[in-house]
């Protein structure tokens, strides 16, 4: 009979940045429990506990992970309070997180299943109060990956999770829409919460407004922008995005993520 | 007979930055010695040359990371000069560094075993003057984790190994205990050199000073906090750490490692 | 008949920053379609569009690869436009990249064969036009690292591959040779374009110009340095580098990746 060889995947996105021990000590606990796991890195530079660029970043990476990945998100302000630890499933992966809406996006379609994480046979051993990617979210992310305690297990089902509702845009009328910035990348390209397919069912009828400032050039490259100027494009994200070539839109506009954003539809 | 099929893990602290490509070149020598090790970087972002962030990094690290681990540790402000390379075994772990004082908190047990590194078989051929992390440190940990050479082999039987005595608080009567600050992290968090248990024994009748600076309320959670008051806390670390709920504790009290710190116990 | 259990071995190096969820993706991707890939990033933090730094950088890092490693370079200023992607053998490695010049390097001697990347079966469906890295690279690399397609299928051989000049030293004279700033690293050392091996030939009797600065010392450790001042070694990356002791030589000399340096060898 045969038996997958394949290891187990687990993801990383957390906001501890790369300076501390934060990131690699979740990746111990993690080699501890589960030897076989494979661990990726999505980033851990999610500005402090800005949940907005964390529900993107787990969204984009989630998109393109194989299917059995589990994924560990950590950008978590109510460490300590009473926020619960989740377990979801959604589109054959496994998302560990706070639940705090930083799973709004990656789980868009709705959850498969949604438990609380109460199970202490999952935790480390008297769980510090400040430090849940430790002691909480890594070693139940690995026991699950490891196969050790069943999915039924884990604790109390849900109902329902908590989301961010200004996540998705909104249509106000049949030529408007409002949304936000949802992310800035590296390079100051702004990616926006309207979806790409807006643009492909309208093409160049759009103008999109960030902070006062119009938009209304669309193209398919960067190449074709004529200098310096602000333009608009289909994204890699599957968002519509704002930039300028070899420029940073981001400076230009002054954006970040949660601003505003509006698009319009011209007739 | 049983083999055990877990892959030997090697984790890696440096401050050689991640904009250069040097803590991936260590990598690509440890797959070209040991294919089958699994690498976890803690940290390549310890302050340059700063040997108390990276003793402190390691040593929780260390304190979370599964028996047979080997750790390499490079931050190496003396690379070149007559300092020692240096193996040393502790809790069943196995510690990589130079010999400067960088693993005094990693092995405060004291080591179990202690050698320099001598054996030319360790080490790429005509080792540099200027990086030991990819000559030196990362091939010898390789060579380790592949069962290479017998560990009576690498050099040496060290008596002792040098150690910083600063990073050990000293108690300079009934009610004062002297220490210092050993870590600042990326939310502005400030870990002291007062293990924790100081707290736990004598509960609201200590106080902190940190350059002039009171620290009396004591918290169990962030959430505690009122507004922007800076408070301790028994910390993840297992030390007393000082904060600022959604602040920088650190640039409040421009605070950074090596800073001395105080303890007082009130009567 | 023996097979070899060693997991192939795929090296990243991109300017996509570690913020962004972009380099954590392209990992989904590799472990999605070769989930028995060992991934090992060199650095996603070469400056962006940099690719003098982006062609130092993998050069080093395949200088101390093993046999059979694929490198992935994604520093791509033209993405979206007609320039090519790439696969490149040279030295027993793969190389993929868009074909801008960035290997110039890490094939000095000459690739050995060189394909363009056309076969769609290589790509995502529906590759974007911003996201090569995610689309088209990665995929590429894990295509090839799982034995999925043939060497000769990936596209039409290429008769010679784009490189930047400039990244050779030219001897201008006997006693001249004119060169660049090919990296500046995190502790702020300069390394030049010029081989060590002219100072082991004519020890004592060089000396090194950058931006209007002579450099007359040459050193074998940092130690022999006294104070502040700059000076000459043999780097440990193959080339002359220059330094001060616990300095930033970048800093002192506003010396940057591409700036002209001149080596004149003393009668």
């Amino acid at each position: 009979m045969a038996r997958s060889t394949a290891r187990p995947l687990i993801t990383l996105t957390t906001d501890f940045g790369l300076s501390d021990h934060y990131a690699g000590t979740m990746k111990c606990v993690i080699a501890g429990i589960c030897p076989d796991a494979k661990i990726i890195d999505i980033t851990h530079d999610v500005s402090p506990a800005d949940l907005i660029s964390g529900a993107y970043t787990i969204s984009q990476a989630a998109a393109f992970s194989p299917p059995g990945t589990i994924h560990v998100i950590v950008v978590d302000p109510g460490v300590g309070t009473a926020r619960k630890a989740i377990a979801v499933r959604s589109n054959h992966q496994t998302f560990i997180a706070p639940d705090n809406g930083v799973l709004t996006l990656a789980v868009r379609k709705g959850p498969s299943a949604a438990r609380e994480l109460t199970n202490p046979s999952l935790f480390l051993p008297e769980p510090s109060n400040t430090f849940h990617g430790r002691d909480i979210f890594a070693p139940s992310a690995a026991h699950l990956a490891a196969g050790d305690i069943a999915w039924e297990s884990v604790g109390p089902e849900l109902p329902e999770i908590v989301t961010i509702p200004e996540l998705q845009p909104s249509r106000e009328s049949a030529s408007r829409w409002t949304g936000i910035v949802l992310s800035v990348d590296r390079f100051g390209n702004i990616i926006t919460s309207f979806p790409k397919n807006l643009l492909l069912a309208d093409n160049n009828t759009l103008s999109i407004n960030i902070k006062s400032n119009p938009i209304d050039h669309f193209y398919s490259t960067f190449g074709e922008a004529k200098g310096p100027e602000i333009f608009a494009y289909a994204g890699s994200s599957g968002y519509l995005e704002v930039a300028i070539n070899r420029g940073s839109a981001a400076s230009s506009l002054d954006a970040k993520p949660g601003d505003p954003a509006v698009l319009e539809i011209h007739a």
